[in-house]
């Protein structure tokens, strides 16, 4: 007989997990990166770890971990997510993929399996971004420096290094969590879609093949601000209408330049000076661009530049941009997709392989060691908020799916 | 010899009312109605029509009138415009026709002329809308009513009848002011264009023969809000690009169902819940429409209205709209733009026959009686700022016009 995760602890862990940070209010989790609540959050997992004779450990950038010990020093095999929330978060985004873990390696334990590769369950630090997200997991990789470990600091203007000061520990200790990356054979994470695709499609799972990269601009239009009944249409130069012409172009943009992964959003736009009777003198607004292919993004990046100063040109605007972002697209390691891909139809998991949309942890260690990726559905794509939902049965597919490749993984032939 | 006006005196009074109000800060002048500056302003008028041996007079809606009696009893003849002003304005917008108007019935009075019809200066209150706007020329035409007069407020809360009760005025008194349209023959107003074409086509003056209508709209889209990363493009349901589809329509809207005098603006709009990383799930836009059939208006909004419902059944929207505001669009009296333009041949200025984009007393004195308007040039049309500005000869050259015009009106032949 396989052995099966056991859903009852799950759901206990979640629903545990849920009460800490949540506020009655609006019912939302408030556990952002190094809050009192998240460091409770810390404690509580580091009991459950201890409770399941795993041996746990914090490391320098408050990570923490909990070790299966293998009967060979062959390179580990991570699994993990992380437990800090956005404000007003649901239940399961990050937090789903630790508690899997958690149980993974529970039930493994009590089996009395005995694998040949460490697996490590781990926690990463601050992966929503209080203090610029992926923190725990860039400290893995070796990824920090001193400066930015002294300088950053959250929207509120309150220093990391204060943060961490406040609970006993030091910033800069955070160097201390770098790994070598000839000691991890393989990190592998469940997580919740946090979009539509498996709700719609009704897969219980989804096997991440890439994680999308993305880049975004704060792009700048400006014209001249006119009265609007006294100008002739053809005396403007309308700001506004710039930015009406290029939404309206990239559609077409996508078809020429982008793949059926490329997504690209206006999400912020501000007009100025903004009144009823003004033709707007000045937009600004925000580019988002994604795609799991470097070379897709590099293309979309001049198309999308090439249109705004054509429309600049036409409508007599100024045009200006900056890049406020650029995160690289990372692919999963071949042999652990098609193994996850395996798995699932031994399971006889309705699975699908699919790109991630959004960025995790995984797309940091992705730059270091070889990652896989685990999705389960979210009810109507929702995620970041309290309707954030996944049902019962579809985690524990996912969970299943999770035990059986790490068993896999954890052997020294794989 | 044709008699003429001084400019030298119309300098001296529009560069003294520019004191009256300004801040030095800005260089804007503030003199929002029934302000301390504004009834300072008032009272300075009162005494420059007393000075020039006019009959001052105030009336219920505190329009500042002066008188150059008629021979006859014969329908008056009405010149003016306002002295209000937007907060942070120019010199000129409004101020220019009272003191205009000031000069002629001054020259002719300094002449001996003896018009046949009274000729009365006026200068009405609250043209730019502190209390909503148009109220001294409405409270002329018999529109207001006693509820709005005791509930109005301004932006700030402030009671239209707790403002005038400061300066000792009842506010009920304003409708006092409503005058029978059979004692008023024509009422003329010299205005800044407060658009760019009298400057850009370098035209001395403009003899309006049309006042635009306009209509608001708020419109509302409303999608929902997702990741945007990992919500592929064909699941959103995105407000905002069912805002830049409706801009692009707007062109064409314009050429199938529009005229040459047709505008329309989306000067305002907010995208929420504005985050780059965020599919928009609603837009609130303005929409401003303006053109000088009332025909072609209605044809505009069915057209609209059309584009907006099928945009939105196409992205899967919620739609809706209320419209803020109405004005309906005036024509100028036919044979006082013959005159007007008649006038303009006879002093040899180079003119233009054009509608006016804004709004203006003359727009509700046209509700009642016939009408006329000359422009004269806005240098970059730029108006409701400091930067506004006329030069002093296309002052002159709109006076002088304004000089002959009101002669020819004052008979009682005419």
């Amino acid at each position: 007989m396989e052995i099966r995760v056991d859903l009852e602890r799950i759901k206990r862990d979640i629903l545990t997990l849920a009460k800490i940070g949540r506020r009655e209010s609006d019912r939302g989790i408030y556990r952002m990166a190094f809050t009192d609540a998240d460091i409770q959050g810390k404690r509580w997992l580091t009991q459950q770890i201890e409770q399941a004779d795993l041996i746990a450990s914090t490391d320098g950038a408050m990570n923490i971990s909990g070790e299966l010990s293998g009967t060979t020093d062959a390179p580990r095999v991570l699994v993990g997510s992380h437990i800090d929330t956005v404000p007003c978060a649901g239940a399961l985004d990050g937090t789903l993929g630790v508690v899997v873990g958690l149980e993974c390696l529970r039930t493994l334990r009590e089996t009395g399996f005995q694998p040949d590769r460490t697996l490590e369950l781990i926690a990463f630090s601050d992966e929503e971004g209080r203090f610029g997200g992926m923190f725990g997991s860039q400290a893995v990789c070796g990824q920090l420096n001193p400066q930015s470990l002294e300088t950053t600091t959250d929207m509120n203007g309150v220093l990391l290094r204060d943060e961490l000061g406040r609970h006993g520990h030091d910033a800069l200790s955070a160097l201390d969590a770098a790994r070598v990356p000839e000691s991890i054979a393989a990190y592998i994470e469940l997580h919740i879609e946090q979009g539509p695709v498996l709700d719609r499609t009704k897969k219980a799972v989804g096997v991440v093949d890439e994680i999308t990269g993305l880049f975004t601009w704060a792009v700048t239009l400006r014209g001249e601000a006119n009265h609007a009944g006294t100008t002739p249409m053809e005396m403007r130069n309308d700001a506004f209408m710039g930015l009406a012409d290029f939404a309206h172009e990239i559609p077409r943009i996508l078809e020429e330049n982008g793949s059926d992964r490329s997504r690209t959003t206006i999400g912020k736009a501000q007009i100025l000076p903004g009144a009823t009777n003004t033709v707007p003198g000045l937009v600004e607004f925000s580019l988002d661009v994604r795609d799991t292919s470097e070379a897709v993004l590099e293309e979309l990046g001049t198309a999308f530049r090439k249109a705004l100063s054509a429309i600049a040109r036409r409508r007599n605007l100024m045009f200006e941009f900056a890049q406020k972002s650029y995160l690289r697209p990372v692919a999963c390691h071949d042999a652990i997709v098609q193994l996850l891909m395996d798995q699932a139809s031994k399971l006889e998991l309705d699975h699908l392989r699919m790109p991630s949309g959004a960025a995790h942890d995984a797309q940091i260690m992705g730059s270091m060691v070889p990652v896989g990726m685990i999705f389960v559905p979210s009810k109507n794509g929702q995620s970041h908020s309290p309707a954030e939902w996944t049902a019962w049965s579809d985690i524990e597919a996912g969970a299943n799916l999770m035990l059986q490749t790490l068993v896999q993984l954890s052997s020294a032939t794989n």
